[in-house]
């Protein structure tokens, strides 16, 4: 037997000394089997006392608001009509989501009657009211006095208080009632940062986030959060330095946004629908664009929806995107999250579908920020069912369950939502560090700050990339510029085959500035002009016609992305293409047969001459690939048989998911939009492959001419 | 007093008859202070029972699996030397993980000699050994046939074996011990897939996932993670149909990769230091263009780190960008971690700097998928103190607590991880929904697909670009064409102002095409080129050379981004600029002095010439912007004393985050680079604008004249 200076396992030590037996018959060597008491590195064993567990979270209850006397606020009925269809700022909101936490047994209190003491999960917060101190941190003394008075009014003075007032109601128990919110929130509030709680739900109403400091509005009548965020910062200056006040209400939260504009240590952050004027509040406070003034400059984020139906795949992508990043460069010592349910699916005023899941995941993002210290405050939400559902999903996560699995997790988000998302990123980068990277600064996907110095060497893109086309389409087929001074614009707008005037057929394209599709550095955002390339697709078109020995006339019409409808460029487009037609085509000696063909926006030039003059002498075919751009209608001036005929002779062909094609799967677009036709694929050059030579073939067809093939 | 209809409140029914009183003398009207039973709408009081929470997560413990004899398997010592200096992988690992665990109160076992009974947060799982025919799910016979024969071999055979494996040892109880881990993990993801625990952490070595099916490596003998994945699959084909396998160990995991590479039913992403041949394992296998084979095609995910230093923003990076939506996408029924802590601050193999909050926030969100089932299982990790810290952290996180604060949330993540992480996203879109609107299809920021038909209608924008440089320099300056047909370069590459041959002093400029700033279309990727702009900085030299009279030669090297350094472009420039010097410039007349901007990769061409040809008469600046491109030493072929000319007569300007100032912030690069400057700013047109002054002083200075302000 050979022995080895090998120590033994012993704790923190080395393996010891052992034996190694050369074994016998292959026998396998026998195994310690008892385990040995563990021991330090000098053979001392160490004793490691059982201790209280150092967890500072998971021994803590979630803490809960709730108190039947905030139900005394409520609408006086005028009508027997409101018995049916009552206010949906109902008293009993929140009597349907202590109902809910009963039934699943995360509270235990058998009549609902709000006991004390509701079990081992929840730790029953005690609703008081809210001093007048503490609300005239947020609100003025004339509207803390107003809301008083109404605690004295008659029946008709109410009435009268509701019918002027910004969508609100009153009844002699709204002073009261709406003070005990205000005291719920705070104290709420007040258990989580003193670790009485590990986190708080707040089944509060009236909702706050509407009122703002000198007015009641959007059935709120004290800013319940706002008052409480307040309180917090004024008695814990130490511990809660800054607060994230989350805000997924589908309204904009007004009140809560001017209570802290100027404030850099509250970071307000509202996710709502917002249409200008239509939707409510509808100010101009609550576009995306608002960031905050003075001190608070940048501690404003509004993302905004442009349209309803949105849902669990629009607000994973600006949690993801926007707000994560954002809190967690914000560094938050208190979560206070304003939660309207009323973006939940089912609610009929917020009209989107975000599931009980989705709010499951956006509360176990947020329980990341700020050690878990996070208090969830009821603001709106109006369908009964749908706030129950969505509050018990976000109270089962702040006790401790994982989220539910959300039921789409591969539905695309909206276009319309990715677009908002990138301009709030954009707009935001000014601020943020994390966003800085994708948008360097001042409005270009590049590091480096675009300095007046730096824009006046530039040139712009569009120019060169004409003069390319023209030099190619010269070199290569010999055609010419046919410059317009009256029209202003670039003499290479306009080119056409040398022997135009020689044709009696032409087909006419119009277009837009050709798509650019490049590579960019990850970090810098810069394009590589190496790799880029210019896809050209109506080349094929030219390449066609001039095969058939046709004239081509050539139209390009440049384009903005950013222009709202893109409205310049086809003002352009309209005017170019008449002007075109009365002072040139029109005198071409013997032309007998013309084909439009358009592409992109561009094509409203097209339709426009259609509807202005009566052409359907010459023209015999109008094709148009429209992609994702608005269909534009022909409107028949001069003759009403006009549309008919542009039925008849025209192809529109539109992406697979154009917008027309979203509303009802059987419904046509009207006949006034030419023939539409819906293309398999999405993306203009894509359309274009696809459809090639059913449009050519079109375009044959009314020349009465056969392709090669028949 | 009048009276209204009104329904107190009643539960679930609306507030009903109450009586308005006129207030008297303006006393408040009596409030009902009593809380009123709830009731449903029809009047009936509804008790809702006190029940059992309707929690399937909170109320479960937290699994451990945990056993010294784990600790059997070790190195034999055969030196001295090793007891001062262990391997790695120690048998200590486990230990101080499980010490800290006690220590910190997770668990209750004084002697920490592996109680059953842990208490109430953590709940033991039985260690066994794994079966044969769980190994055989994913090794060979001859490989399980080999480890059993290692329980038998004699001293020699083992230190022989030990010696030729591939970084791994044996003693005669790596056999035994090497099939307890294996069979840790199956029991851990058993218990959490039965729902015993809610999830668990497996205290386990030797490690697993760098053994592949047919042979041990790097420290691992069996593939336990692996082979627990094969037995869940296998034991509840209901209930886990997917698995996630998310490796965070520093090193690439070879063998789960390969055991699962053919395999849709586990998505494996890993993120790990790559350097083929140079880091553990170094095999290509390891390579971000790994994506699977066959129907695992699209499983399989490696996010590489080119480079040392990695720490928690760009693991956070990862995680945000590609592991949870992924992930999410995916939607795995069961999440196995294999966590090596390798990468934690303070392993000097890994060299990284992950801190115990970061695996504590990476925890936290693989919590929310699979409904919480998530078991963590031990790989590698070396430095005793850093493992312990990391595993603290990510089992408080498992058994409840929210992640501590990242101690710098703010630090901007390594460009080289975030270039690679866009890689990575590249390369998966092809297979991922979430990442398909950031890249579409095929290589380009497109949601078309780059189909060669599309391909054949394109240009390059490269060309369109410099004719348009060269149609303004013609236009404004005069400037003509030194087409040099040899070089196989475009015409237009070199321009010069006419009258070249008549001047005594010429600035001539090397640069890469300019770059491009575009604004994006957020949906679709394309580039608006109404609103995208060519920044042409060296246009600022060429002016103020114009103005002072000078001859200028402006020399454009199409550059690619994508290009490993950028090679051949740098290449051209060297040529272009020797040939040019040897056939041209020689040859000017009344030629006394000469002055060289380069701009970008270009100004490789430059020190090129600087040091194959003596140009000392009439060189008398090199000026250079470098921005963050790689800094071009002098080779002074033909005569050793141009180094320092070299270093005396240049000016070369970084980027303020230019990689040479990283290492050491007192060191400057060295002489044969020439006088490097660093810039306030990044970004090469910001640089240049930065030091305009300064560069043309220093050429006016060199050339002994001064500028218009002296």
């Amino acid at each position: 037997m050979s022995t080895e200076v090998v120590k033994i396992e012993n704790g923190d030590s080395l393996p010891e000394k052992r034996r190694i037996e050369e074994p016998e018959d292959g026998a396998a060597l026998k195994r310690i089997q008892t385990p040995v008491a563990q021991g330090d590195s000098v053979g001392r064993k160490v004793i490691v006392p059982t201790c209280a567990p150092k967890l500072h979270y998971t021994p803590l209850k979630t803490g809960l608001c709730y108190d039947v006397r905030m139900r005394y606020h409520a609408k006086i009925f005028t009508s027997y009509f409101e018995y049916i269809d009552p206010h949906p700022e109902d008293p009993r909101r929140i009597y349907r989501v202590y109902k809910i936490l009963a039934e699943n047994g995360l509270i235990n209190d058998p009549t609902l009657s709000g006991l004390d003491d509701i079990g081992n999960l929840m730790l029953k917060i005690p609703v008081r009211e809210a001093t007048d101190e503490e609300i005239l941190q947020v609100h003025s003394k004339e509207h803390l006095e107003f809301i008083e008075k109404t605690s004295k009014m008659t029946r008709d003075q109410l009435l009268k208080e509701t019918e002027t007032g910004d969508s609100v109601y009153f009844n002699n128990d709204s002073y009261f009632s709406a003070k005990l919110p205000c005291g719920g929130v705070i104290e709420a509030c007040k258990a989580v940062v003193e670790g009485r709680v590990k986190n708080a739900l707040a089944v509060v109403r009236p909702p706050g986030h509407h009122a703002e400091p000198e007015a009641a509005g959007g059935f709120c009548l004290f800013s319940n959060v706002a008052v409480a965020a307040q309180t917090m910062l004024k008695s814990y200056p130490e511990s809660v330095r800054r607060i994230l006040i989350l805000d997924w209400d589908v309204h904009h939260g007004n009140g809560t946004q001017k209570a802290f504009y100027n404030d850099d240590r509250v970071l307000y952050i509202s996710l709502h629908r917002f249409e200008l004027g239509r939707y409510y509040p509808g100010t101009i406070n609550g576009q995306y664009d608002q960031t905050g003034e003075g001190k608070g400059e940048g501690f404003n984020c509004n993302i905004t929806w442009p349209v309803a139906g949105v849902g669990d795949a629009e607000y994973m992508l600006a949690f993801e995107q926007v707000v994560m990043p954002m809190a967690r460069e914000f560094q938050p010592d208190l979560v206070i999250v304003s939660s309207g349910f009323d973006a939940a699916d089912g609610d009929t005023i917020g009209q989107c579908h975000v599931t009980p899941s989705c709010y499951g995941h956006m509360t176990h993002m947020l329980k990341s920020l700020a050690r878990g210290n996070i208090c969830v405050a009821l603001e709106g939400g109006y369908d009964l069912d749908s706030i129950a559902r969505s509050a018990l999903s976000v109270t089962k996560v702040l006790i401790g369950e994982p989220p539910d699995e959300l039921p789409e997790p591969t539905k695309d988000p909206k276009l319309e939502a990715i677009e908002m998302i990138d301009k709030v990123i954009h707009i935001q980068s000014k601020y943020w560090k994390c966003f800085k990277r994708k948008y360097g600064n001042a409005g270009c996907n590049f590091s480096e700050p675009v300095t007046d110095s730096i824009v006046s060497k530039n040139f712009p893109l569009q120019t060169a990339i004409r003069q390319e086309q023209f030099h190619q389409l010269s070199r290569e087929n010999g055609f010419v510029e046919l410059p317009i001074e009256k029209l202003e614009i670039p003499d290479d707008s306009i080119l056409c085959s040398s022997d135009l005037y020689e044709r009696s057929t032409i087909i006419i394209l119009v277009h837009n500035t050709p798509e650019i599709w490049a590579k960019r550095d990850a970090i810098t955002g810069a394009i590589d002009p190496a790799s880029s390339v210019i896809v050209d697709s109506p080349l094929d078109v030219i390449k066609w016609a001039l095969d058939r020995r046709y004239g081509v006339i050539d139209i390009n019409i440049p384009q903005s992305l950013f222009e709202q409808d893109n409205f310049s460029a086809v003002v352009t487009s309209q005017e170019v293409v008449l002007y075109l037609w009365d002072h040139y085509i029109k005198y071409i000696p013997s032309l007998s047969r013309v084909a439009f063909v358009g592409v992109g926006d561009a094509y409203a030039g097209i339709v426009h001459l259609l509807g202005h003059r009566d052409t359907r002498a010459i023209v015999k075919a109008v094709i148009s690939f429209v992609g994702r751009k608005q269909l534009r209608p022909l409107v028949p001036l001069v003759d009403e048989s006009l549309s008919d005929w542009y039925f008849k002779n025209s192809l529109v062909f539109t992406d697979k998911n154009h917008p027309c094609w979203a509303e009802n799967e059987n419904k046509k677009p009207r006949k006034k939009y030419g023939r539409v036709l819906r293309c398999e694929t999405d993306g203009l050059n894509s359309n274009m492959e696809e459809r090639f030579e059913e449009a050519t073939d079109f375009i044959l067809d009314s020349f009465e001419e056969w392709s090669d093939s028949d």
